[in-house]
């Protein structure tokens, strides 16, 4: 890493940090926002979902009275592309410990006409305000030590170099899943790795819903090289989670009927099983 | 069972059941649905939630181009009661293989003023049309054949006959998961069941988003007594069932600060895994 990179990593922080800029919305009228959709967070030409929730998901928490995405649910409509969008978001019903909300992303077709390229159904809370109360039986993904994952630096592995978003993610995958990367998929549904942002900023509720749709497509393990656009895909954020670099497993149990699911856990440096989500997706061969 | 029962038992069927007559909606102008929910599907005073998930997926059914629920979301805002209600459906974007829409089921305070109860967002598709490939690793759950599981008139396990609900169902559990029924929950968060509809009525789309959310809670079997409201549920269909009972597995694995999740798997009698479901439920302590 040049030495400018590694000053810089030193310093990003939750609210000071590209992750953070490139979500940035202004409000326009109240529950309206402009933003920019950053071609900084693209996989080839396509802008990641994971980002374009977190964008919507900072929306909402500026709409709703609760500061924190506790379960979001995004039905991707058609192709989003960098540049200008709007978001209009709805309070649907607020409550004391929970409220609820609806938000649409949209761009611009070539005659200015507004065009719905996603929409959010969303409940919010304060994670900081909840129990201490831990009685899971989950445990985290036995994933190996950071320093034996793989990066793009590593050789012929995962988005390496060919997608803009490769130079803002710190992706270390585990080396018992990237066989598709040189030609031998193993064939099972998994997908793990250490995740965080390559400036150093620290995770919080936003980051995670970039988390679960940042590692390459389980389908590749399963030996198809197609594109695998995301239908739908709802996210549970189960707490605030710890600094330090995330684990995150995916799991594909049903690919039939030339649909898939993909479901990821995200732990943090505790131990904490921080977010859970599932997503439907399409498998079109390549 | 008596005869009268069981001579009714022969003969419902796919849109004449008594699950199709208490999910009927009656267009009221382009979109908008009149409805009443049955006082028979409610546990306790409550309505079941999966029942309204059917209601509401029937009238998105009706307002979108394509007939299946493939993804549902809902957001449970405040507590339905049986009686009169109305289903506004919004098409979000229509497309040749998906369609996106949105349903907000409410209902009429004293003074009259519509609350609304639940948001749904869902894309349809066509089941039948989707190509046979399966590529599943999942398995059926591991349960016992259904004259060896556990209904009502089994002794003191669950719903017995305090509910509704369970006059419509036909609900065997696996004897491993009703340790809590006598007072000796077995500490892991499963619930398994044979399931169906007590008239004989074969297994849809739409029963599958009722199949999801009629088991007993998996926290019952936590050793946890109280009340565990839906906070948001998602379930995918993935196939069309076949005829005769379904398997429903349920699993909790991360019961933590107040909240928990419900993952559910539907399987029909040619092993296929027909639909999963996740829930974000709140631990109200009884």
């Amino acid at each position: 890493m040049p030495e400018a990179a590694t000053a810089r990593a030193a310093h990003a922080t939750v609210g000071d940090s590209e992750f953070d800029r490139d979500t940035a919305v202004t409000p326009r009228e109240p529950g309206v926002y402009d933003t920019d959709l950053s071609a900084g967070w693209t996989v080839f030409d396509a802008v990641n979902g994971g980002y374009l929730l977190a964008l919507l998901g900072r929306a909402l928490g500026h709409a709703l009275p609760h500061p924190h995405p506790f379960t979001v649910t995004a039905h991707y409509l058609t192709a989003s592309r960098p540049g200008p969008a709007v978001i209009r978001t709805q309070q649907v019903r607020t409550g004391r410990t929970l409220s609820t909300g609806q938000a649409s992303l949209l761009q611009y077709d070539d005659e200015g006409r507004e065009v719905e390229r996603i929409r959010v159904l969303a409940s919010y809370g304060d994670l900081a305000a909840l129990p201490d109360d831990v009685r899971t039986t989950a445990e985290p993904p036995a994933i190996p030590p950071l320093e034996r994952c793989l990066g793009p630096e590593d050789g012929p592995v995962p988005l390496s170099g060919s997608s803009p978003i490769t130079d803002r993610l710190r992706v270390r995958l585990d080396p018992a899943t990237v066989g598709w990367a040189v030609g031998a998929p193993s064939g099972r549904g998994e997908m793990r790795a250490w995740f965080g942002l390559a400036d150093g900023r620290d995770p919080d509720p936003l980051a995670l819903l970039l988390a679960v749709d940042a590692l390459p497509p389980t389908a590749f393990e399963l030996g198809l090289t197609g594109w695998v656009p995301t239908v739908e895909l709802t996210v549970h954020v189960r707490a605030l989670p710890a600094p330090g670099p995330l684990r995150v497993s995916i799991t594909t149990r049903n690919l039939a009927g030339g649909f898939l699911e993909e479901d990821a856990e995200v732990w943090d440096t505790r131990d904490r099983l921080v977010a859970q989500s599932r997503q439907l997706a399409r498998v079109r061969l390549g």
